[in-house]
């Protein structure tokens, strides 16, 4: 009865009655605790709530300009916002800390189960560098975690899930830098040059060998990041990024100090693959003036990230598909 | 000095730089303050936080199908979602308490002081009747009031805004139902005929001659009011619907009872403005069929309403335009 109800959150199809189960309702009281971890955290720690614009010119996609939403504004093409990122940032030389949630939208062709083509994300920025980000996306997230675990434990465990293993996630998160985990990929069916992207299969490889616990993966490639990442100053070949990884979710969490350099940043943004495709399609550097003027009239080191807050979900709830952990799972096969 | 950075926040153009004042730092403080008097009456007050869909079919518009943003999903036609009423409304068997944000969105192609194209729309659905609907509503107002007026009460005065009137939004707020409202434009120039719409000069009006507090207008006409709205037993001409018009602003929440009689729902949605022009555009009553069944299925009474972030703020704030209360107004003109 009960595994049942847990199936069919897996469809989407007849999600009307899935989600009006004694399942359904554990899972939305796990949310609701974590939502609150998160909420807590943010009051906690200083950081002011800001809304931002969810319809946007092409810089509300920091993330893949080939999964874009657009749609007509009164003759203007717009996108549906991939993250707040730059509306934020554009906010911090006058605020030290701030947060917002928005919905994220994806149009990710695929359906799998671990994509989404809508779903909640977290963000904040804050006056700082990599250091102080890290300690404040370990915080936000262990907040959420212990909220959820005092909050629904009961509701967690309901659901089959090791209360042992979760609660290894309070513990510190594990480090590694993109070029270790390369090292530990060779010699396995894993193997994969450097300067190539991680795939699922790797981040869950790299988090069950240490430990299945939250990991984060720190300086990548500049080539494979976005432009506005910070370029390491001792190794200009990597930015001072990391992404955060959880067993079963993989990749919940993406993050980096922001390039404060303005001549850096504007080189950067001309040579990004991101700006090779906008060109061809006729976007001109000028979308970005308002972002560039920015940090060209007030350069403040500054960092920050966004939680895919169902990732996050999936993850303590341990489920194999993220189209368990929210009510209205959207993708290309869906619509409600 | 101010009186140029609060003049500068009505502009959408050169926006950047006029959300980077002193002013509009006060704003963001007001505005963060008035998020959490929402979030901890939500919390005080046993509402559990869900998550619903901001891109869906034609049940995402409660309000307005004129006014709705479509794009293309994987081939399908959707909406970007100006409530996300009906999604709450689909867990209310289970809950008897719940609450979203969303980012609401409304194709207003009019640019004027009152009217975002995008906005945060904070809305709960719960068990329970009109009494205890207005009851919630008031309650949440008050805290969200409270919040900003101990939170933020230096900023709100820095811009020039009387605290004495303030204060008076923590009284009792006013109750007068449709039909008495109509009656007190008798012999005025904003004489109206019963069941005609209010225009926002007939509710600042009536806000102003109640003394200047948040007033609830009560019972509307059935004909001009959504399908769903509760009709009411003594009077089949009206149904049990509230607007909470603030100072300033106007209309800031729109909420209502919810049918929970299935036939007359059925028969109110096939014979609704809003259905008649759907179906002349080809869209049939199976694209309300999960709603539907959903109410003849599971029949809770059940009430719940939606409350205009920014509208709030605007009044709070005593500005005369909505452009002033957030960061990235957007309307026709505009994009960020």
């Amino acid at each position: 009865m009960q595994l049942q109800q847990v199936e069919a959150l897996k469809s989407t199809a007849g999600r009307f009655d899935a989600i009006n189960t004694e399942v359904a309702e554990a899972v939305d009281k796990v949310n609701d605790a974590l939502y609150w971890g998160a909420l807590n955290y943010f009051r906690d720690n200083g950081f002011a709530w800001m809304d931002v614009p969810t319809m946007t010119k092409i810089t509300g996609a920091c993330e893949n300009v080939d999964t874009l939403y657009s749609l007509d504004h009164f003759g203007k093409c717009a996108y549906l916002a991939q993250t707040g990122q730059l509306y934020l940032e554009a906010k911090i030389p006058r605020h030290k800390k701030i947060w917002t949630v928005i919905t994220s939208s994806r149009a990710e062709a695929g359906v799998d189960s671990r994509h989404l083509n809508q779903f909640q994300l977290l963000e904040f920025e804050h006056q700082g560098d990599f250091e102080s980000l890290l300690a404040n996306i370990e915080g936000l997230l262990k907040a959420m975690f212990a909220s959820a675990i005092c909050r629904s434990g009961a509701e967690i465990e309901s659901l089959g899930r090791s209360m042992r293993e979760l609660s290894t996630y309070l513990m510190r998160f594990n480090r590694i830098t993109y070029s270790d985990a390369i090292r530990m990929f060779e010699g396995t069916p894993l193997e994969i040059q450097w300067g190539s992207d991680l795939k699922h299969g790797h981040e869950l490889f790299l988090v069950d060998k240490l430990g299945g616990r939250p990991t984060f993966i720190t300086h990548y490639p500049k080539a494979i990041k976005f432009f506005n990442m910070r370029q390491n100053r001792e190794n200009p070949l990597v930015v001072n990024s990391a992404d955060l990884v959880l067993p079963f979710s993989g990749e919940a969490v993406g993050s980096a100090e922001r390039e404060d350099d303005f001549p850096l940043l504007y080189d950067r943004l001309l040579k990004s693959p991101m700006f090779k495709i906008l060109s061809k399609r006729g976007v001109a550097i000028s979308e970005f003036e308002d972002y560039l003027n920015l940090v060209s009239e007030n350069p403040v080191l500054h960092s920050g990230c966004g939680v895919g807050f169902s990732r996050v979900s999936q993850s303590v709830l341990g489920f194999s598909d993220i189209r368990q952990a929210t009510n209205y799972p959207l993708n290309a096969e869906a619509l409600y």
